[in-house]
Order: C-alpha cells, then sequence, then structure tokens
C-alpha cells in the first residue's frame, strides 16, 4: 500500500510518499514540495501545480492520495489558493482512477503524536522517529505531507478519508478511532 | 471575441458563451448549466465538473474564459467547494493556452445593471436585454454565466480580470473603470 500524502498550498504544496509495511511500520518513498512563482497568474500558478502533482502520480503510482481537508476558518488570505490546489490535486487523482481519501490536520496530528494540537516541531519530530529518518524533513509542508500519508496509512480499513458516505456499518475499532477522530477535531 | 463565462458551484456551475460584436453589441452563443451528484465524493465530483468544462472548451473554443472571483467570506458551507470548482475551470483553461480573466460579483453586476448592488432577477433582466432573448435565462447560475461574459467583454482593454499586474499604464477611461469597480467592490 503506497499513499501520496498532499499538504495543499499554492506557493509550496508538501508531497510526500510513504509505504505501508507489516505491522503498521512505514518507510519513506519520496518527500518534496510543488512550487508556483508568486509572480504568476492564479490560473498559471494552479497550471504549474498541477503538473508536478501530475508528475508525482506518474512517478510514485500511489494506491490512494491523501488530501488535507481545507476549511473556509482556516487563514482568510490564503485559503483560496490552498482550497484550489486541494480540488487539483483530488482531480489529477480521480482522473487517473486513483482513490482519494481527506483528513482534518487535527486527525493527521493526532494520528503521529497522539494529540490533535500538536505544534509543527513535534509533527516533525514523530514523522522523522516513524520514519527512520536521521533528520527531521523540511520544510514544515514536506512533513505534513508524510504525517497525512502515514494517517492514512493508520487508519482502520475504511473508516477514514473521503469515501464515507455510510459510516453505518463500522467495526467497534473503527468506531473507537472515529470517536477519537471525532473529539480531536472538536479540541483542535 | 468569444468569452466563456463561468459561474463556479458544486453542484451547479453556470456556463455561458457570448460572442463580442462591433459597438459593443454582444450576441448569446450557448448557455447552460454543469452539475454533479452530491451523492458523489468530492473528488468525483469534481471531475465530473471539470469533464463538463472542457467539453463546452472544445465546443465552443473561447478566447478568453471569465470566471467569477470567489471570496472566503461567502457562503462559508459552500464556499470550499465553489473555489475548487473556480481552480479547476481555470486550469482547464491554461492547459489549453486560454487567458483567465477573472471579476468579482460586484464587478459583474455593475457591469450590466450599472450597480454593484443588483439583485438576481436585475441581472437576468438585463442579461436578456443586452443579449436580445425573448426569456429570462435560467436559471440565475446560467444567467451569470453570461453577466460574467458580457462584463469581462465590455472592459476596457487590459482594464480587468486576472492579468492585471502592472495597473500603472492604464488610460483614462481604464482608471474610470478601475475606480467604478473599486467603488463596486467596496459598496458590495
Amino acid at each position: 500500500m503506497r499513499v501520496l500524502g498532499v499538504d495543499p498550498g499554492l506557493t509550496r504544496c508538501g508531497l510526500g510518499v510513504v509505504d505501508g509495511l507489516p505491522s503498521r511500520r512505514a518507510a519513506l518513498v519520496a518527500v518534496g514540495v510543488a512550487r508556483s512563482d508568486p509572480a504568476l497568474d492564479i490560473d498559471q500558478r494552479l497550471l504549474a501545480i498541477e503538473s508536478q502533482i501530475e508528475e508525482w502520480l506518474e512517478a510514485y503510482a500511489p494506491d490512494t492520495v491523501a488530501v488535507e481537508r481545507v476549511f473556509a476558518q482556516h487563514n482568510v488570505s490564503t485559503v483560496m489558493g490552498t482550497a484550489q490546489v486541494a480540488g487539483i490535486a483530488m482531480v489529477a487523482a480521480a482522473r487517473r482512477r486513483i482513490p482519494v481519501a481527506l483528513h482534518t490536520p487535527s486527525e493527521v496530528k493526532a494520528a503521529v503524536t497522539g494529540t490533535g494540537r500538536a505544534d509543527k516541531l513535534q509533527v516533525q519530530t514523530m514523522v522523522a522517529r516513524l520514519l527512520s529518518l536521521d533528520a527531521l524533513p523540511k520544510p514544515a509542508d514536506a512533513a505534513d505531507a508524510l504525517a497525512l500519508a502515514i494517517c492514512h496509512l493508520w487508519r482502520p480499513a475504511g473508516a477514514l478519508g473521503a469515501p464515507q458516505r455510510a459510516p453505518g456499518s463500522m467495526t467497534a475499532a473503527q468506531r473507537a478511532w472515529a470517536a477519537a477522530e471525532q473529539a480531536a477535531r472538536t479540541r483542535g
């Protein structure tokens, strides 16, 4: 199971590929940042980000793309560009029939640190630890993309992500996870 | 000069194609609405809207795509999907090297009704009048898409839309238009 995590952003879009291994271990495959030139018009910036995401999809052929769920309450000055990059990542995956999952920032933080309120450094530290890296992944956007991928790999099957329209048939473990998620979201 | 207006929306995305004619007259070419099924996952909905927008770009080969500029202050429950559809329309145009222009709702209203505070019916009425239609264009999303296209056709050359990074070299008429625009935006 290979997951591409996408931490959407117009100036810097974090990208991280992680392979799931038996016994819940995870291995780093690739990490980086797609960028666009702030001097360009928005359509050209979105096109630049799209083509970089498509290169990653081609190069790493993930089984799932995990995208951070963007909320309108976020930083108002950048949220539109962030939402648009998230949309473009989702469509790029959907065009290739790759399943898309959405995870909230607090779900992701809770998955890798145990708390939905962890700060950037805590997330970077845990991502490095969980993937047995020698140094902290940088920049923070790249660490967040890896955390997203780990979060998705570690979810109980079917419990998380966008395709969750029918939550009726969860197992006890999935219900516990969903409750923890919900709690993290409320706190976050 | 042919303009495709896009009034972005995830459930209904208004599309309107208008040809500019000499002496500022405008002619309807096509009008309609791209839809996506609310029961689908967001990535599939965005993909459905993208493929309908691409069909319109193929069928009508516009010279410019005019997209409504989405603000974070809009209806919070739908603004993320709206922003994502706007982003997808921009990228679909950019991929075909079609220039993209963004116009605010109040610019559009001011262009077709004289006031940035016009209501839906006023916009529909004026769009019908300006395009010599026998009936009001429906639904309102479709009328808004036509109004966007008309707004773009009527702008002073170079004065409006996304590619306005260098506003230093405007003519007097363009400055007047820009000031009116700014005023409409402030009021709106």
